[in-house]
């Protein structure tokens, strides 16, 4: 099985603990590719960045539903793009955020967030709603780091998501964590084994999700809201992007 | 006071009619622009073609916001991009699904929305669960056109979209009707007399939105989810892109 | 275009203030009338005073009917008797707790609301449901003032509501404020100035809305919850209220 | 234990008829009376109706509350002015429309409500959903006859609702139905027996749900929603029902 | 009327308080049974010391049903084999919890639940969720107290439940307060008193609910969810706990 | 990695097919382990016979604990007693109907259920909502056939179930379908190619939720709602049944 992992933004460290990430949970037969889009912000941290990320990471699946892979992940907190992604490919499209949530449900009852950024909050605590996690969202909390910032040699960043992550314990009856940026990917499991509660990264979950439904035989329904896009022109500089019907369509 | 409406898919013809339909509600002192990107899908229809018109909208309001308009439009039922729109813009943005919804919400207690494909449902059932209005909604309808049928000469769209504003009147207890696509714009007064219950139009609602809201100094909140964007490199080919906070940020 | 404002209770320096405050944001061409009963409590402060205040406030929306007004404020933040309302009316009708969330919510994600005394808070919560915005207000804070203290001459009350507003914005991470009642009417503009997110007064925006919807050619749909009352005798002192048909019934 | 039975409207074979299903079911010790204002709408159909029963309904409340009455139920089904009614009285208050819902959801899983006029459809969708049951309400009909129907002589209107009792039971999967009006106490027992499925008439559930509350000791909470009203001025010729406080308050 | 009241644990002496809070209210034609199972854990505090009260439970119901029970009440606030308990009775089946929640949204617009243990939180919050109590309750409180201290001699528990009641007043703005264990029933009345807000036990609430329902004539529905169970083998040591048809099923 | 899957009811060839099924999806290093309890119902049709599948369910997953098991699936689509598996489990317990939507909500937008008896419908719902799936799923259809004749030889039910998810795909807008009970494992893949829509069996898809689980290392959280039960005497015949804390507690 091979899996197309998608950094949308253009960070290649990041790109590399994603993909590491990644590898990390990955089952012996399952083939990891980590990727970012040559175009577009460097972090993604809000809406306006959330806008400019799609068309590099919607031709990286492009790419990859061409190149044959099984299934893809999307690998940034707030989702973007699902929906399209999910209209260009065969195999199952699977965002962190909703992945972790998933993960997160089925071994706690309820969970919160700790992201980076405090203008992450309105959009994740929206995405907990798209997912009908409301109820089981306890809170979404920000330590208050650019995104960027986890990429740096020193541990300060770290410091700052476990402290939010103890507090997130002992005040808001969280069962569980989700770490609410894929920069993070790297510390759920030390924070997991120092709290004694389970710690959850997107990425991992994301990557067992796929994983699972690629193995259950399962592809993108083309039945309604993910069928194929409708061929037809696009001006200016995206023509390239306009979509090119595949054989199975 | 300047009112920008952006058309986020690049058919001309369908831009001057909204133009004209903007234009026909406008208060005395209202000046509108209407634009479309030069970049991107012909017609929207799904979230693939709804990614892809983000970067030449955003171009647009970004133009918009230097040169001082007061207030903006996105004229596409899907509603996209309005939060990364809010994120850039001083004055408030409103889409022309939100609009049509608070409008029929003023005036009637439960509404359908007619649009053009069935593809399209899903993404109106989410904006309306989205804006509060899952309780109002009473139906979804899609009319079986594709959205530039109705920049045909021929009436045989017009015909089709009046048949299922019938049937939502007769079936589903609507006590008022949104047209769901700015397409329909020219439709909704001739179908509201015929009638006689309200037939809205979404990008004469905003229009009105946006009118009302700068008529009482309102402006986009900065102080969570729409605040600037942050300033940061984009790689690539939309390094232009990137935000430059203008002086008022 | 001729707009009616009804404030439900008694009191003419609040009636004066409303009227005020409606001028300073009507458009040119659109005529104000501020009124209130001759019956009823002279401040609404709970279900009771808000039942009383029906009688009264119904007569005043039937003479505007008759008299031809093109739409409708009722401005007392309760939002009392707006179905009633609809019903006789022509044109459309808003309530001010209506209008304020909806201009909160198309500038802002979250809001938190300002209101008088604490028995009003369950009475907005429910308010905040039924008009879908149960996801979009963070929190109803009571200044612990009755209403007439608003109509004092000391600025003690303005004061306590200055204080409440700035906790709602420090401790609810609301984006946008609401003024909570008629009487603060004259409040707003100062306070969005001094703290930088948007305050918002129900009265303006109710005025704002109705002409948008005037503008538009909407009127409130008499197709199911708000068609014509039956008419039907009214036995007793209320006999003259049993509802006329009127021409266009 | 004395219960006071107010039907809000001013027919008094209707109150006749409320007053025997209440005492059919009532307990050996309880009182009943069974009352109508003398001013107001000889029906109510609708929000103007229902706005133009409440001086009368809360001069009945008080008076029986000074009268010593240890509950009160409200006999219309669209539960009009109850919390006004909570506040000025001492013990609990009860509306039809709840009752009756509170009752069907203890002994069936869903039901479906069987009303008289189509445009009381959204009201009780609206009564459903702040009772918390719009996941048990399966659907709400009308049989299409005005509630004064239900007084004649002839039994066309009792077959009407059972026509569409029936289709409710057919259709909508409900496991209980709940007859919509106050008028149709009298139908409930025999629907009963000729369905085999729980037939609920809101009077005798109120009467029996207040009995329940008076014998548990519970009176109505003073501490938030429906604490006594405010000693203030009512101007003009509703002077006379400015509350006056009573002792125990 | 002869009521069963199965108290779904083994302790003996919390049965006798239960029967005696439930004859403490019971109308003076009622004759209160209370029982407990000889099998399963001394006291219910998770949902595995839940799903093993069942079969003891189920017994002490069937068993009243071929007695001719006219209603039951399950006397354990996380509300076990409800519906399991409706399936094989004729007359109506009550839990503690939904009955306390349906009495305080009766007298109270928001109220807090004090129960023991904090892992009865979730339970509570959700089963408040399932009756659609999510917007009346305030919030779950553990007074932090194993069930069975409640029935030591000292009056250890109960002052910490009466501090925990005060907590829930002054912090929550609950206008009525649930006692959320059986073991508390004898609380009720004096903390009523002491507080002066409407303080709840569901033992007394569910069985004057069951009078009010068997008063009414009101028996489970055998149409959809509650239908018999169908007859059976069952394996094994239940072999004699499977299904055999009333006569009246 | 070892998997003990628990079918609750005990019916062996059910059990055997439920391990074919969990067999032909599981990962090269997993091992199956297909169990009934020796006791309870041959079927699980409703809340009755669900309660008596808990002791010897549950019994099954305290062994397969001490016996190592990595992971553990509740193979009844009501989900019952899964809150008590996880409180007696190491390691993730899932559901076959949490899994079925879960799998579900990632391939498609919404989906239809089919199951076996009508009277299944309401407990299916009650669990949609539960897992916040009630916006995802479109109606669960009952195909009216006994879960047992689900193992006789003849293909009739299977033919039954094949009619229904064709008026799913047709009637429902559904983009997935939902095998809902056991017993239907082996018609999932069939099903799918016949219809080109993702026709999704549980037990499939809880072994691949909870091999992703296992492989992310987490395990069931004891933070608060599935912490381990409390030690406490069980009486009668149940005593064996009270739980021994293990040594990881």
């Amino acid at each position: 099985m091979r899996i197309l992992i998608v950094n949308p933004n253009t960070t290649a460290s990041m790109t590399e603990k994603i993909g590491q990430a990644a590898r990390a949970v990955a089952a012996p037969g399952t083939e990891i590719v980590a990727l970012d889009p040559g175009d577009g912000p460097v972090s993604i941290e809000g809406h306006y960045d959330g806008a400019f990320c799609l068309p590099g990471l919607l031709r990286c699946v492009r790419n990859g539903e061409s190149e044959g892979f099984d299934g893809f992940v999307v690998a940034c907190f707030d989702d973007p793009g699902i929906g399209a992604c999910r209209e260009i490919a065969t195999g199952p499209v699977v965002g962190i955020c909703e992945a972790a949530m998933v993960a997160a449900a089925l071994v706690a009852n309820g969970f919160s967030v700790v992201t980076t950024l405090p203008r992450a909050i309105p959009l994740i605590e929206e995405l907990a709603h798209r997912y009908g996690m409301e109820r089981r969202l306890r809170r979404v909390r920000a330590a208050a780091i650019p995104v960027l910032d986890l990429e740096e040699e020193s541990a300060a960043a770290a410091v700052k998501v476990q402290a939010e992550v103890l507090r997130a314990i002992a005040e808001d009856g969280a069962e569980a964590i989700i770490l609410g940026c894929a920069g993070m990917a790297d510390l759920a499991a030390s924070l997991s084994q120092r709290t004694g509660v389970p710690v959850i990264d997107g990425v991992g979950a994301a990557v067992k999700l796929v994983e699972a439904l690629v193995g259950l035989g399962l592809r993108t329904s083309k039945a309604g809201a993910y069928a194929w896009p409708l061929p037809k022109p696009f001006a200016g500089d995206l023509a390239e992007d306009a979509f090119e019907p595949p054989d199975q369509g």
